[in-house]
Order: structure tokens, then C-alpha cells, then sequence
């Protein structure tokens, strides 16, 4: 069965082009731009837009999120989330461990990196998914989620210690997996924020028949 | 087997606290803002951070992602895609049917109205997520992911038709849900960016044993 696309009433998007980008205000981090693009029409508009000013030309993603699988023999899979405060929702949320590619840095070296500094943890890398676009309407902001996987029972991840920045203050949570829709739906619940990409995965896991 | 905080090198982010917010700079439909708050220690700290302009205070989120499967009597589940241009991205994208939520509404509601709008079908709500955060490092933007069922053997199915605004032009796209994950990597490949929550979703499902 092929996958179809339905004739839209109006010409085809992949007419558009953008024809210019000015920055309207820069902070530190982030920035309002002004794009100008034409529609398919060729009538030109301009869309309001949010840049991160640490985005890398030759990078594959702004950002990693870790799922990260805690295995330990004879016991259930556990998932890791973390817990934090987040100035710019104004709560606290529950998130995938994550953070920004560095440098030079394939988004497989930074989930590692962000793995062992956020949670202590040292993992081997399953996967990938390609990088996705976390608010296509608001931002080119992306992400690339890398699965990885932790030898609980390994010498190395039976003592862990956080390495975190001054200004970060993160709880690591071991939830396990079957538990894993029901606990976000809790923290929900409490006022406590969850993160989109990490809510979707356990919402699907959770529903055979999606 | 319960839910495990590990106890963090650090004190607790539930003492965190904002203490203040202010307009760095205000377009139309978005604004930069500084947000001042309280790490767990005491200290005062500061983040830059991103409001849409149109958040209104009664809402449950920002806006709605509808997760509609259409089904036929003999025919495979499709699920409905988006294929636009986003000038934020400077990219076509593959996005679920979605839209802000209006004054009043209710996530369902809204659901019901972009799907029509986007995609000409008409639907029947199954279930909702909880508000969740897309970016929650940049933005306290937040969707409701709401499930629907679209009979596409019913009358008002049969002819459907878009009802686009003007600056809209949008493909509507009928992906069988076996190869919803093999459709989003071609997607991917060929340039054009998929939205995480879509992405996400597709991978969960497309993994028994994640």
C-alpha cells in the first residue's frame, strides 16, 4: 500500500523559497529573526522566528536527547529521566537526559558525553534518529535522539557520579519501562512539565493498537 | 518494581523559584524575554528565554498536534501527514495536522477544527496527552497531542476539501502506519525535516523492543 499524497486546492509548498533572514534582536543565546520568503504564489511574506545563536553550520543537530536503556540481569528495564528546574517553562520537568552538540562533536560523542555528565552513566550507543525539528512553526531548532544502552552490572556504573555545571541542578530517575506512560502521566498531574519527545515514545509503547 | 530518584550530588531543583520576567523584545507573534530566577542554593540567576505572544492564560496548551487515523473497511490504517513550507526551518517539513489553539476552545475542539481545516476530514476524538513541553530549554511552548479516528467510508468523508487560509498551502499525505518510520526516514533523507513528536511516535511504534 503506497503512501499517497492528496492534491492540495492550492499549488504545491516546495514552490517556496526563502530570500532573506535579519536578525530583529539578539541575546546571548537566542535571537528573533524576520525571514522573507515567497509562497508558492511568488507573493512575498515574512514569518517571525527564533534562532539559538550557538547553532553549528557543519553540526547535524543543535541538540541530543538520550534514550537511555539501564539493563541489570534478572531485573526489568529501566528508562533514565531527569528531573530540573527550567527558567523558561517556570516548573520543573521531566526530560530525556540532553544537552547541546559541541563542536566537532557527532550527536553520538555528545549523548555519551551528556549521559555520563547528567546522569553518570557509561553507555554504548544503539541508534539514531535522523535530526527533527522540535517547533517547525517557532524555530529551526533540532534534535537527534540516540538510543543507547547501560550495563547496570558493569564496574564502571555501579558507583555513578554526577558532573554537573554550577548553574545545573538534575535528579536522575530509573523508571521502569512498563511504568514509564503511567509516571509521566503522574508527574503531569503534580504541575510538573514533560517533555514532548519523551511523552510521545511512552505514549506509542504504551498503545498496540495506536 | 517503583519509580527510583537517585539522589542527586546537588541540592534539589524544587527549591528553584522565579522571581521575575522582562520584555527583552516583542514582535507580532513571538518575544524574547529574561527570565530572573532562584537556583536551589539562593542564588539569583538569569535566563534567556521565548513566549509566543498568543498563549492565553485559561488554555490547557499553545496549540494541538491531531494523531488521525483514517480507516476503511479492507484497508490498512493510514495515518495523516502535512507536507508545508516552514519559513522558520527554511525546509519543507512532515508535520502532523496541528494548529493554536483559539480563545475558549478545548484541545478537542481545536483538534476537530484544524483537522477539518487542514485536511478536509471529519473525525471523532479517542483520547489526548497531557500539555507537554516541545522545547522546554527555550520556551515554555506547549502542545496536546489528540488522538482521532476518521471513518473513511462515511458520507461526509468521501469528498473531502481543504479550507486553507490564504498564506497556507499544505499537501495533505495518507501514510499506511506499517510504514509510517520507513516513510519519515525517506522524508528525511530527501531534505525535508519531520517534526520530533511525529518522528518519535512512528520510532516508538516501529519498535517492539525499545
Amino acid at each position: 500500500m503506497p503512501v499517497t499524497s492528496i492534491a492540495s486546492s492550492k499549488p504545491d509548498s516546495s514552490q517556496s523559497t526563502v530570500v532573506g533572514e535579519r536578525d530583529v534582536h539578539a541575546e546571548k543565546w537566542i535571537k528573533l529573526v524576520q525571514v522573507e520568503y515567497t509562497d508558492p504564489l511568488g507573493k512575498r511574506r515574512t514569518w517571525d522566528a527564533v534562532r539559538r545563536t550557538t547553532t553549528k553550520r557543519d553540526s547535524e543537530a543543535d541538540a541530543v536527547c538520550v534514550f537511555a536503556t539501564l539493563k541489570r540481569a534478572g531485573a526489568e528495564d529501566e528508562v533514565l529521566l531527569v528531573r530540573q528546574f527550567r527558567p523558561a517553562c517556570g516548573t520543573e520537568t521531566i526530560e530525556l537526559p540532553a544537552g547541546l552538540i559541541d563542536d566537532g562533536e557527532s550527536a553520538e560523542t555528545s549523548a555519551l558525553r551528556e549521559l555520563k555528565e547528567e546522569c553518570g552513566y557509561v553507555g554504548v550507543v544503539r541508534g539514531k534518529t535522523p535530526a527533527v525539528v522540535l517547533s517547525p512553526g517557532l524555530s529551526d531548532e533540532s534534535v537527534v535522539m540516540v538510543e543507547v544502552d547501560v550495563d547496570a552490572d558493569a564496574e564502571e556504573n555501579k558507583n555513578v557520579s554526577q558532573a554537573l555545571e554550577g548553574s545545573e541542578f538534575i535528579t536522575v530517575i530509573r523508571c521502569p519501562k512498563s511504568e514509564l506512560l503511567s509516571a509521566l502521566d503522574a508527574f503531569s498531574a503534580s504541575g510538573v512539565r514533560v517533555f514532548a519527545g519523551l511523552y510521545t515514545v511512552a505514549w506509542a509503547l504504551a498503545r498496540e493498537n495506536l
